[in-house]
């Protein structure tokens, strides 16, 4: 171990110098981390110390076993949003309990470019895989940029298969499927619907399964019934007045998202109308929101922590190679469930909910 | 620069490699960042063409260049919490912006001596300055764990001043102070306090700013009008149950954050009491929920983002050593103010504000 000389500096530690400066080995820490709380003279001191000792802070051995950790990079954007929210906590807790460093990457615009960008840039930083949130998963995949990537990518909650690479999700469409069959099983036969999102793959995967169930269950699908919101609380206001503005107005409203669901009862609060007496609510996701509001929410349990957890998971045995034959991209999904509150009841049965 | 005898290392590139080994740039980083997407015989390839050119990959300088970048150790609990999950925004976004690298750890019980081994393991994984979120922070102060720290510590949000401590906060008695005036503003008397938070310093802060505002208008401060809570939606349930059962049961109800508050809007829907014509309440913080309840939530604006943002850009100022002088801790203040929503209204005047 010697061989290279390196046998003088070895043996002086940070004790030796501190003892002969006459300071804390903390303060000598602080000194060669250039803290600017130390005063000059004891920087001083300590740096006689350093030169009279030919003490040699192990820099390069610090940063290359920091180096050997497993690095997963995470591009990530609009974390503000709960669902999203959750999705990194997942990732956040998930890494820090199998000691690998997460490097986080914001999105700005999230266009393609900056998302190639991101990618890159992570690689650079030493990210043995990749982590992307929902929708930019979806755009990495349709622009080729997860295509013959340096390091494996894993896509955190895509809102359909992304053909070659590592997913993570619920079958969103089952989902939209069940919730809607149930509200059908409550006896409505209009049930409006709020897709949101354009652009990304739940726009289309949760409004086919809305119309699936419909379907199945020889009921028309009137395009009347179905309006377009961006997922916000704002839009679920402006798009569920038109609903509520229909002449034969509906007698269920399936939102897909939470907070558009909520825009949905709040609207019926301002208008006189009871949820559920006169109007059953459902959601999608089961955010934090979906108690806290009155009444409570029915809504699709997407458990966006768990699906990030087991990203993150994924993307760490990835990166150690724990994998056999890592060709085949590989489909994981979480199961989704129902879950019924307050905010639906049986057609014209409201009172016995409460 | 060639005195070290690297000259030949230094010549050859990994563009040289792959040109020998007849493969991509991206073949030859795949193989020797060990991913496992290479197959063997590529694999073989590659480090044929290595041995024969000698090659050295530059690791030790990549990975000094980037532990030369400025590191800030963030120590985190509970982001599901809307007003946490906004101090975390916060913080990526400045240090992302600032080029800062962010080192996460989570707390999984928040105790003094956890919160003492994640700070110094901080400091081993090279953090140059430390955020904590609250109240851990205030954690922190009280067991004397910031005092002669290695590096700078910066509190987020404290609910109080933390003598010795650099810190961004609000004033959160003035912030209750002011609240509790505006409901006696107008024409309410009898006014119900939730506390919460019991050992965080807002649970004694934010209720001192309410009896603060009492005695200032001539009021008497009335202990069964005062309830605690832990925060939380559920206990918020709870508590304000109590307030409202009294025999005679205030008019207006301030919560200590929006979660309580929603509860109570909530219950105040279950028993058929109008917010505001009954009852008016008023919360805190300001979290997204605020407007997505009905009716929308009066309260105090926390501005929990940009607090953690210039919580961070002050620790990576003092990480960069560009304070002059750093003996004395710094106080930074963020202005709070009152954000007027459906849920208060003049006593008996409710009407007017539909």
């Amino acid at each position: 171990m010697a061989r290279l000389g390196r046998r003088t500096s070895q043996a002086i530690t940070i004790q030796t110098v501190a003892e002969r400066a006459g300071v804390s080995a903390m303060t000598v820490s602080n000194v060669l981390n250039n803290s600017p709380r130390v005063r000059q003279a004891t920087r001083d001191t300590v740096m006689a110390a350093v030169r009279e000792l030919n003490y040699v802070p192990n820099m390069a051995a610090r940063a290359l076993a920091s180096a050997s950790a497993t690095r997963i990079g995470l591009l990530y954007r609009n974390i503000e949003n709960a669902f999203l929210s959750s999705i990194l906590v997942g990732a956040l807790d998930a890494t820090s309990r199998l000691g690998a460093q997460l490097l986080l990457r914001p999105l700005e615009s999230g266009d393609p470019k900056e998302i190639a960008q991101q990618m890159q840039g992570l690689v650079e930083s030493g990210a043995h895989a990749i982590l992307i949130v929902p929708p930019y998963c979806e755009v990495a995949n349709r622009h080729g940029l997860t295509r013959d990537f340096p390091v494996p990518v894993v896509a955190m909650s895509p809102g359909d298969i992304l053909p070659g690479d590592h997913m993570v999700r619920i079958d969103d469409f089952g989902a939209a499927r069940d919730m809607t069959a149930y509200l059908i099983g409550l006896g409505h036969r209009s049930i409006g619907f709020i897709r949101g999102g354009a652009g990304h793959m739940i726009h289309r995967t949760r409004c086919e399964g809305y119309q699936a169930a419909l379907r199945d269950a020889g009921l028309p699908i009137r395009p009347d019934l179905i309006v377009t919101g961006d997922m916000s609380f704002e839009s679920g206001l402006a798009v569920g007045a038109q609903l509520l503005d229909l002449p034969d107005r509906p007698t269920a409203i399936f939102a897909s998202n939470d907070d558009m669901a909520a825009a949905i009862i709040s609207l019926a609060h301002r208008r006189g109308l009871d949820v559920p007496g006169d109007l059953s609510v459902a959601g999608f996701d089961d955010t934090p929101i979906a108690v806290k509001i009155w009444p409570s929410l029915t809504t699709v349990k997407h458990p966006g922590k768990d699906i990030s957890a087991q990203a993150a998971m994924l993307a760490v045995s990835l990166a150690r190679g724990d994998q056999e034959g890592m060709a085949a991209p590989t489909e994981h999904y979480l199961e989704h469930r129902l879950v019924v509150r307050e905010s639906t009841a049986m057609l014209g049965q409201a009172d016995q909910k409460r």
